[in-house]
């Protein structure tokens, strides 16, 4: 430890993730009451110390405060960016790298530790919370543009009209129903689930989709994106 | 540091500049030798230790690496993201944050330190050096396709052909000259520079462009990727 400290200067490395999902049609974060001090009992993202006799990366950092904290195994996580610098963290010089995962709200369910709150109204926040959070649904929502991202906030199975609702709330504005199709179609993300459908309000019946297989793991990417003028 | 010692695991951070630049029709990065251990003498990216005491933001480390390893003041540069494990290096669980800056060729010239390699075929790199320059390759082949962002490998003036030989490089194919003129008029990035011209190889004078200053510190984006089809 001693020769480690005469080469690099020490500094606080955490993680954080911004959890996001759709609730009463509007895209929330979760947040946790901090157990510790500084700023214990603030509502902050979850987070913590990488744990290098643990974590092989910071990814899998993020991954372990998801699972002790928010009890979720694998849902979609991408990293966001370092966040830096000596006055963000009342303890000193210090480095979070920022993820954001994107889980179906019914997942957060029954969790008492979490909070969720709105990103169009968040609370006060502690150190650069705020800013994190503002990166991550600014970076959401270029992605929802051109990609298949928004399918992770959807359950196991949805209708299109659903996943065109999840698309909406994302970008904040209607999306043409026609163009809307011919997207999806394009993305090739999703598949019908066979013999599976749900009655619609009109009594309709409306065929369920999947996300494929293959883009659980990786984004499906549209040449143009889905609000492109023609 | 006995009290932040106690609180987190020490762990090595560092920032690494990936320094592209377009040479004899190809995009380039530049590598430097390293002076010490480990790795010493091998081609490597620029890097170095965050140093708390007088860089305020990794982004800040980076900014004093290339001034101090490439002479360079104000460069396009962007945060790529971290990277991090505890085999990366040798010396122990490391945490790098990764930045990309394009710079026009001419920036380079003279500097005995920086050694130009086309990103196409890399010679064999230190740590995870290879994988850092190509996920800095493939962001900045994605953000080609619907941003402004290769106006910053061209120099201070350039013709409107000059430029779109920058996008065809990156891109790696012919872009048509009518679409490509008509997306630049979107981005809306580039102005004329009043009487400067240029003499072309037919002895056709071609007006000089700039970039606006708006977008010298933003990207200018399109809605549509430049190859999107139709």
């Amino acid at each position: 430890m001693a020769e480690k400290k005469a080469i690099a200067d020490a500094l606080i490395c955490t993680v954080d993730v911004v959890l996001l999902t759709l609730h009463e049609q509007q895209l929330q974060v979760a947040l946790i009451e901090r157990e510790h001090a500084p700023f214990e009992g603030a509502l902050a993202l979850p987070g913590g110390y990488v744990r290098t006799a643990q974590d092989r990366s910071t990814t899998e950092a993020a991954v372990r405060v998801l699972r002790e904290k928010a009890a979720l195994a694998s849902p979609w996580l991408e990293q966001l960016g370092s966040f830096s610098g000596p006055e963000r963290d009342p303890r000193g010089w210090s480095l979070s790298v920022a993820y954001y995962a994107l889980v179906p709200a019914a997942l957060l369910e029954g969790q008492p530790g979490l909070q969720l709150r709105p990103v169009a109204r968040l609370p006060r926040l502690p150190f650069d919370h705020r800013a994190i959070i503002e990166a991550a649904v600014a970076r959401v929502r270029t992605k929802s543009q051109y990609s298949s991202l928004p399918v992770h906030l959807c359950g196991e199975t949805f209708t299109l009209p659903q996943l065109q609702a999840v698309y909406e709330a994302l970008l904040g504005e209607p999306i043409n129903k026609v163009s809307f199709r011919r997207k999806i179609d394009q993305l090739g993300m999703v598949e019908p689930v066979e013999g599976a459908q749900e009655l619609g309000r009109a009594n309709r019946p409306a065929q369920l989709y999947r996300l494929r297989r293959a883009f659980r793991q990786k984004l499906s990417l549209l040449e143009r994106g889905l609000n492109a003028r023609n």
